[in-house]
């Protein structure tokens, strides 16, 4: 909406109402600012920033409407956050564990090492506490937040040669953000965290060895594998990749209650159509990679097994925090509550159906 | 909302909107009435529709006020498909397949045997056509139709005496909707399709022999260990039961184009919110069935088996309906697509995860 459009809107609520108590979502009409920590041409998150701007335009019928600042336009990736608290934006969009600098618990919002699946996420964050405790989190620094996305598990990155030993992490020059990348580190490895925006020149300038990235439809359109050919498809840093919609606190207590329960429910409903959105697209992105030359591989056990230990001393570090200690174990509980099931159920019917059907 | 506020709130939307064109979305101000297929006791299901109702009436800030008639309320489960095609109530909410007698595709909204898991199922509704065959099939019916929630994979049900060929179902009396019923006919179960609230009674009387209902959480509610000791928890016929919301098409062209979007999400969102619910309580209510004394078992492989014969002998004989064909295919499809990347990923990672923590 442009700034003529927003007083002429203004003027016929203005009149209206006149003698009567205007109704607050009619005084409310007014354009947010959506920052990202995504470049505009980064497929799958920078939709789902976007997916959730329209759905709050859309739904609040021309109440807000929300502007989708890329990274790099106004604000790089990384100063998003700062960007939102001091309220030079009204919200961003991003991973949260970009921000753990600013507080270590964020990394439970996107994946920590052998954490949550993103089905997982959903039923911590709903019903074992997770949304509760991500509010808690973003209380501390004047914001409001809720998951709004997630990738899927993520692969275990792109490397110029294979990785057949835990000594294979040595000295290699790594990007991968979060716990995950501290974890890594502990391995010997130099490791970078770049945002998305910046990881293809990084790798094509040799500035980097290797990069994780999402999956094969984000990584593909990045190009990585014109650069590097070794393909990890499954990996431990991870498992359910979370994005998060964070508002300015003050300007989320400004909305009407109704506009509060837009937001919240664009936001959760993002989870799902975004996750689906990488599902839907990573196999055929596998097929047409596998096509182009890139070699498929797994880690072998002794990696996953020192991946174990290094996630472990990772995330024990950290638990003199009250609040980094309070969302791990609640992770915990969750997971130690719901895996049993599924495994006998969905588990147990998958492993049927590729028996019978292939 | 009561007549008299309803009468109030427009009156003052007339005057203040007098000699301008009124707003749509105030002139709308209305109840709607959302008939279900479960009594207001059925956990899990009866809460899911609520949860969408409620989510409407929140976001539309009182424009839209959702009033949930349970079943048996005033119409009986298996009528409100008709109430709401004949325009005697404005929606519903519940399981498509229990109106395969309208249209057999029907079927795949909620689950057929050997098909979609509630992952795949949105990975296939919001971008491998699922959504917009949905709304072709409600077309036919004056229905606007959305996802609206989801149990997860469900359980194989309850049995008075185990299962241990094929031939234990022959002349079972047991209680299966839809085609997974159907299928079961096949193996010579004398298939009964009651609605949920009716369940607990057959069993008890002994008009049935045994019952699938959901999984561990909504079962233990409902009762049914107390009558029939085993329990079989993974099954073949619905490996993720979606819900639905199905609004009169013409109730909803009335809707503003925001109340719409806002229907929509409210539908969409509630999918994750309901598989999340079931996913956070079965594992507990598992573990107290069991101290309950309940035997958990598994079918054995000739009994998958056979049920894949039947399944795909159920399946083909639909496949002369158009409809019917081109859903089938499409979900075949989306399936094949997805299912490499998901097994490489995310299942090569729980693979690993229990191997090392257990």
């Amino acid at each position: 909406m442009d700034r003529r459009s927003f007083l002429r809107s203004s003027a016929l609520v203005g009149s209206a109402a006149a003698g009567l108590a205007a109704p607050a979502y009619a005084q409310d009409k007014r354009t947010l600012t959506m920052v990202t920590t995504w470049g505009r041409d980064l497929v799958g998150v920078h939709d789902s920033a976007q997916h959730v701007a329209d759905r709050i335009t859309e739904m609040s019928g021309g109440n807000l409407t929300v502007e989708v600042v890329a990274a790099g336009e106004r604000f790089d990736a990384y100063e998003v956050f700062d960007a939102v608290t001091s309220g030079s934006a009204d919200m961003y969009h991003g991973a949260d564990y970009y921000f753990t600098d600013k507080h270590p618990a964020y990394a439970f919002f996107t994946a920590v090492p052998f954490g949550l699946t993103a089905q997982e996420m959903l039923n911590w964050y709903y019903f074992d506490g997770g949304m509760e405790l991500h509010d808690q989190l973003g209380e501390i620094f004047g914001l409001k937040s809720f998951l709004a996305g997630n990738t899927g598990a993520q692969a275990g990155g792109w490397f110029r040669t294979p990785i057949d030993s835990p000594e294979g992490f040595d000295g290699l020059r790594f990007r991968m953000p979060g716990l995950g990348g501290e974890a890594l580190g502990r391995l010997g490895a130099n490791v970078l965290s770049i945002p998305g925006a910046g990881v293809f020149e990084a790798l094509s300038s040799g500035a980097i060895d290797g990069t994780e990235w999402i999956g094969p439809w984000a990584d593909e359109k990045a190009g990585f594998h014109k650069i590097a050919k070794h393909y990890y498809t499954s990996g431990f840093h991870e498992p359910g990749a979370g994005l998060s919609l964070a508002m300015n606190r003050a300007v989320f207590t400004s909305l009407t209650p109704a506009q509060r329960a837009i937001v919240k429910s664009a936001a959760l409903e993002a989870h799902q159509w975004t996750l689906s959105r990488f599902l839907s697209q990573n196999g055929a992105a596998l097929q047409r990679l596998r096509a182009a030359g890139v070699q498929l591989n797994e880690f072998p056990p002794s990696v996953w097994d020192a991946f174990a230990r290094v996630s472990t001393e990772t995330l024990d570090q950290y638990m003199s925090d009250r609040l980094f200690a309070e969302i791990r174990n609640s992770v915990t509980e969750s997971v130690r509550k719901s895996s049993g099931w599924i495994q006998r159920s969905e588990g147990a019917y998958r492993t049927q159906r590729d028996r019978v059907f292939g």
